[in-house]
Parts: C-alpha cells; sequence; structure tokens
C-alpha cells in the first residue's frame, strides 16, 4: 500500500516509524513543519514528502492531527482523496470525529473507519517518536457501515507494527469506556499534583506516588479538546470517583475499619480480577 | 552486629534477605509462623532462629510488624530488650508508634528510633520478600531525643542495603507528608478501580489505567489501620483532591477549555519541576 500519514507528532511519527520499519508499505509524511518532514525523510519513517498530493496517490491516509485539526483538514482536502480509498484517524475520542467525517466520506467515495491506537508517552513531537510504540498495544476501530475491507485493511496493519489486538466497537461505547480508562486517570493525575502538598513530597515517595503521578505530565494542548468532546461520559466518571473518594475519606474520619477494609477488599479483587 | 528482625513479611523478610546477603551482621528471626522460620532460615534470610531470646543477644531490633501489633508486642516483649540496644520499626505511620514506644525506651533503658523504610510490592509475606526491595528507597528516621548512636547504626546499615537516602524528620511532619506521598494514592487508586465502570475496560486500557490502578491490588488488612492511625493528615488530602477534582469537572461540563488547560499546564510543570 501507498500510506499517507498527515500529522507526525508523537503518535503519526510512531506509526511512520513502525509502519516504515516493521512492513512493506511506502509511507508518505504531511506536516506543516518542514523541518519534521526533514527529519521524518532523513531516518527512514517517510519515504516521500510530496505535499498534499501524496493523498491522491494513497490506499489508507491517517489522520494524526488533534480533533479539531483532523476535521478542519478534511474539510479543505477531503476531495483529494482517491476514491475507494481508506481514512482513518487515530484521535483518542470518536463519536465528535465520526460525526463530522463519515458524510464527507460518502460524498467523496472514500471509506473513513475511526481509529485509536491505544498508546502514548509523555513526551510529544515527532522527537518522541518510537518505532516500538504500540507493541502489545489495543487498536480500537469505530467502522461505519460498508467498509469492512478497510477493516481488513487497517487491521492487518495494525498487528503488523505490532499491536497485540484490535477490538471493534461503535463511537459512543469507545468514547464511554476512554472516559475511564484513558481521560480520568489523566485527570487524576493532574488533580493529584496540584495539590498544594505536592511540592513538599521530595525524600518521601515512593512507588505509588510515581505511578499515580506519571501522566500528570500531559499535553494541555490536547487534552482539554479530548476532555470537553467527550464531556458528558467523563463527567459521569469524575463523579463516581468523587463519590467513592467522599465515601472513604468518611470511612478515615469516622475511623470505620470494616468499612475500610471491605473497600480495599474490593479493590484488590477487582484488581486481580480484571487487571 | 547482631540484629534481630521481628515479622518476616515483605518488608521484615526483605530486610533480613537484604542484610544477610549485603552485609556481615548477623540475623536473627522471630515469627509468629513456624514454617516462615524455616524457610527463612533455608533460604539464608536469617542466621538463627532461637525464639525470643534473640531480643537479649542483639544490638538492634527492627520491628516489622503492624502498627496495632508492633506496640502490642513491645508491651509484653520490652523488658527482654538488652540495655543500650537500639530499637526501630518499620510502620507507614510515626506518631501513634513513637508516642507507645519511646516512653518504653525510657522506662528499658533502650533506644526508640522510628523508622519507615519506603518501599514496598504489591504481594505480601516472606514469599514476596526481595534483597533488592529498597535499591534506591528513601528510608525515613524519626528520632526520639538522646538517640544519636542509634540514627547511625540505622543509616549505615540502610545506606548499606541499597537505600538511596536516609532522612530525618518529626513523626508529625513524616506522617503529614505520607498522606500526601503514599496513602492518598492507595485511596485513590482504590476509589477509581471501584468505579462500577471498571470491568468493562479490557481491551481499551493503555500506560494511563496500568499506572493508576498499580497499588488498588492493595492489602486490606494492613492499609486501613494505616488510613486511621493519620486520619487528620490524610482526610485534608483527600479534601484538597476532591476539590481539584471538583474544580476539573465543572470546567469540563462547563466546556471551559481555558481553565483546563492551565489546570493542565501547571500540573505538567510540577511533574517535571519536583519529578
Amino acid at each position: 500500500m501507498n500510506i499517507t500519514i498527515v500529522g507526525l507528532g508523537l503518535i503519526g511519527g510512531s506509526l511512520a516509524k513502525a509502519i516504515s520499519s516493521r512492513t512493506s508499505h511506502i509511507v508518505f509524511g504531511i506536516d506543516r513543519d518542514p523541518k519534521v518532514l526533514d527529519e521524518a525523510l532523513a531516518d527512514g519513517a517517510i519515504r516521500h514528502d510530496i505535499g498534499l498530493g501524496a493523498l491522491e496517490k494513497s490506499n489508507l491516509v491517517i489522520l494524526a492531527l488533534y480533533p479539531a485539526q483532523c476535521i478542519k483538514f478534511m474539510e479543505q482536502n477531503a476531495s483529494r482523496i482517491r476514491k475507494g480509498a481508506v481514512v482513518t484517524d487515530v484521535c483518542g475520542v470518536k463519536k465528535s470525529i465520526c460525526d463530522a467525517l463519515t458524510p464527507m466520506a460518502k460524498k467523496f467515495g472514500f471509506c473513513f473507519v475511526g481509529g485509536h491506537p491505544m498508546a502514548g508517552r509523555e513526551q510529544y513531537g515527532f522527537e518522541a517518536a518510537k518505532q516500538d510504540l504500540f507493541d502489545g498495544a489495543s487498536y480500537v476501530l469505530t467502522p461505519s457501515d460498508g467498509c469492512d475491507d478497510g477493516v481488513e485493511r487497517i487491521r492487518e496493519l495494525a498487528l503488523s507494527i505490532g499491536c497485540g489486538r484490535v477490538v471493534l466497537t461503535t463511537p459512543e461505547d469507545h468514547d464511554r469506556r476512554i472516559a475511564y480508562t484513558s481521560q480520568l486517570p489523566h485527570v487524576l493525575a493532574a488533580a493529584y499534583v496540584n495539590s498544594p502538598t505536592c511540592p513538599m513530597h521530595v525524600g518521601y515517595s515512593a512507588g505509588s506516588y510515581l505511578d499515580v503521578s506519571r501522566v500528570a505530565r500531559i499535553n494541555e494542548n490536547l487534552w482539554p479538546e479530548l476532555f470537553i468532546q467527550n464531556r458528558d461520559a467523563l463527567v459521569v466518571e469524575i463523579d463516581f470517583l468523587i463519590q467513592n473518594l467522599t465515601r472513604m475519606r468518611q470511612d478515615v474520619a469516622s475511623k470505620d475499619q470494616d468499612a475500610l477494609t471491605a473497600a480495599l477488599r474490593n479493590s484488590r479483587l477487582r484488581k486481580e480480577t480484571y487487571g
């Protein structure tokens, strides 16, 4: 396949490196920063830099942009996509993207398959990209009707670059689950380190501090958009968390050891059962 | 030195393994479970099992028991401790232990130095003990007056078994900091996995879920006691966290992207500054 990757940041750059080093597909890159394109060419992450013309030559286009940019890029360039090609994105929210891009796909005769490779790092940009970023990761797809071939094409690609599994679901289901598994941990890590006590932790922190706070090193230009686009599901999850914290707080304050033991037994069993 | 370790669980067992494999001190073990003593003798973690008589022969006694057990053990056995010996504990709370054991030390003529080696695992018992558990860890000491020699003895021992640093402070200061760096992450990990959404996460979880939830696999027989003994400081920290979460929840619900960006920028800068 000819594959165009639009946006060579952490995710797009890692996809480019993984595809170019682990498959025989030919990767074209599009990025607004010419320096990034030069770097990507120099290290072999992309084969060609021919600008927007790459869209016409590709069987698969991967949009690795922030959600609003992604929609804007397609509003400007959907007409350049080859008929019958497959377009996918990598955004952490799916409903808003699929709602915007599925009608464009119908109009211009390509297939759109929403995608979310569940991998990341606390750094960003092409310089943080790694060809092994997706090793063992889940790659979630939210296909629209009539895109079975496109799904197969992306599934094979995902597995060939190291993903552990490809999961199919609806955009709504994806967004609801991701609110819990990805957005909420980022919210709570940020809330945790924003405590006034945080600067006093040095010398007193063990693994639990480090683990819980790791993703507090967050890209503040990306995540607010993801949170807001998925606000209904995320607010529900934050409310569950606040409820559980409030209950444990009351049990601590009232010295209710039995209630705390029951809550911690439940959390241990869940962790042992569900991983 | 002759060193007696009372309680060969995760922490006591790891201390025994580390001291016996990395120093020339002679380790005696005391445990209520004869099978654990046999195992510890067999793998060289302890040199001798002579029961409570070990207390009379030791220059250093390390109490590696849960807080209430620790106090109870000393109420029954403080008179057996050699005059001039140093006694320390490993409990995750310090004020309640120091308040109970410092007067006993004065009465029976030994030194008590509160201790907290900041290391752990999500498993427990002697079978989870590892000689490298303390590599790089902070070892916090809360000495009472007139125990300078005892502090030096424990400091040397801590560094010789791999600890990265020894930190001296008061019991009150320790408990306040630990509420944030250790107890709060355990509370929030437990609250997080106790969400009704948790069982649906499989296939949708990346590193952030795994990191934030790791310590939810918690020892429910130990931690409620630690939480309750440190309840004033812990409740303050839970309240800070709930406040921050509530503010972010409102910002998400009201689509206040600027406020979210500011909160996440702050959390990123803190993580980059303080680790």
